[in-house]
């Protein structure tokens, strides 16, 4: 990490409880921040920033600091609860039901950057409301243009459509899911719904496919990657929020956001979330370990070698 | 061509009538050897089995000219009406129905090798009823062992398993799309997947996975290609064919099976189809040109590069 600047994540931080077709969780540590900050730590020093409560496990704060991360910015409600979240894959992992959601501390977050944080150069944004992503644009105030990557989810799509609009004039990178694609856009086809996005304001745009791998649109050129092909699958939940983690904390170890770094970073982020989905929570994804990663990288860059 | 063998294929030559949700086709060249002998017919000396009726176009049998095809093995039964096929794709091309078939001549169907084929080294196995398959493979007598790919589809998994289990036996190459790989082996995860067909005989497996790309499993590894980014979809009838006959053309073209001949294969089979679709029949497959699918070739190939 010798030229790696810091990387700051916000978003939600939760206790989960998750059911699949095959096992269920006990209470987990869940939330997109958790998720996406684990992820980044492997590459860049890393700030996370969230919120809460008081039964928040200490056992989760100590995987928080195995992992380095700095916790100035996350938020103890000494009065509230932790979001918790529970719910069921259905068969196959088509879709998912939530069985339970309380948003406890989560429902009155308003972000605050600590101001040694305000300065940070690469910047995610997990899909917590437009409204706040904004909130923490904001705040930004270092002498160099941070780079930003945001995320968002349907619910937003559908509620607070034109504090999304003027967030995305806002990014540099967007990184969403196929289906969000499709709903934003009204474009199935990947290649077109890209360049919609990108007319919406950010540089550039990533769209994850899931199973099928991600592509990634970009001002000099598009970049496909497949999914890395995994055999042990146990749980999809975070898988997402680690791919966007690593994208912004391997940008943030390189200090570039060019092209070149940019399709190395889905890779990277490609290999994360496929270890992500082979546990419960953060398990799997927090005990990996760079190695891991590296090997699957490796893999992932050998199976599309021609 | 300096090394190139010759490659063959065998499967149904049709008349088709397409409607999409976007536009509808007169009476049109179809089945899946016009799709797969026109593709092959790019990299290879092809030869075209199949069988048609006295209504048969000769504007269709130009166009098999046009592309040098080798017709010895084209039967022409002159009391007989050429197979009829008419489907409507519904919308967002989730699924076809079809409105009319007629077997026509393609019911008595029996693949008879002119003496000249049967030492053909690159064989492709459209996907007629399996016990046909086994016995084309029975007709094969060259001095050396052919290199053998087949197709099939969903009629022939729940209507003659044992036959098709046969076949799986005695070929090379296997290639089906991600619904029938699911129909056989139970497995939707396609690393897994590709492992299970493999058991069952075949060496060598592709999954075709429409805009969501195509994976290759060989003895020596493994290697996954995204779809190129088509961007004037108008109709999907024929990609997987020609798919598969770009498959069989380019092996032959360079008179191996070996790993990286194989990568390239499937490169080259991804650009090919992506053309086919660009069109109704095989309009673009047949009018592109081999400098277009090799600008697509470069093209996947730049997509992926890390």
């Amino acid at each position: 990490m010798a030229h790696a600047r810091p990387a700051l994540v916000i978003g939600s931080v939760a206790i989960d409880r998750v059911a699949t077709p095959f096992a269920r969780s006990g209470r987990v540590l869940g939330g997109a921040a958790s998720y996406a900050a684990i992820a980044a730590s492997y590459f860049a020093p890393t700030r996370l920033v969230g919120i809460v409560g008081a039964d928040f496990p200490s056992g989760f704060l100590r995987r928080y600091r195995r992992h380095g991360l700095d916790l100035t910015g996350l938020q103890i409600d000494p009065k509230g609860r932790t979001f918790f979240w529970s719910g069921r894959y259905r068969e196959d992992f088509a879709g998912r039901d939530t069985l339970a959601i309380r948003l406890n501390v989560f429902e009155k977050f308003s972000p605050v950057l600590p101001p040694a944080h305000r300065g940070t150069p690469f910047v995610m944004l997990g899909a917590i409301q437009p409204a706040l992503q904004n909130h923490v644009i904001d705040q930004l105030a270092g002498r160099r243009r941070p780079f930003i990557l945001a995320d968002t989810f349907d619910l937003w799509i559908h509620t607070t459509r034109p504090e999304l609009d003027r967030l995305l004039r806002r990014i540099d990178l967007f990184v969403i899911n196929e289906e969000e694609s499709l709903l934003l856009t009204g474009e199935r086809n990947p290649a077109l719904a890209g360049r919609a996005l990108r007319r919406m304001g950010p540089r550039i745009v990533v769209i994850k496919k899931g199973a099928h791998g991600s592509a990634l649109f970009h001002p000099e050129g598009s970049f496909a990657i497949p999914a890395y092909p995994v055999t042990k699958f146990v749980d999809p939940t975070g898988a997402g929020d680690s791919y966007a983690g690593a994208i912004i904390g391997y940008l943030a170890s390189v200090n570039r956001s060019d092209f070149p770094a940019l399709k190395r970073a889905v890779a990277y982020a490609t290999a994360v979330s496929s270890l992500t989905v082979e546990s419960f929570s953060v398990e799997r994804l927090s005990s990996a370990g760079r190695r891991a990663i590296d090997a699957r990288y490796r893999e992932l860059k050998a199976m599309a070698r021609l």
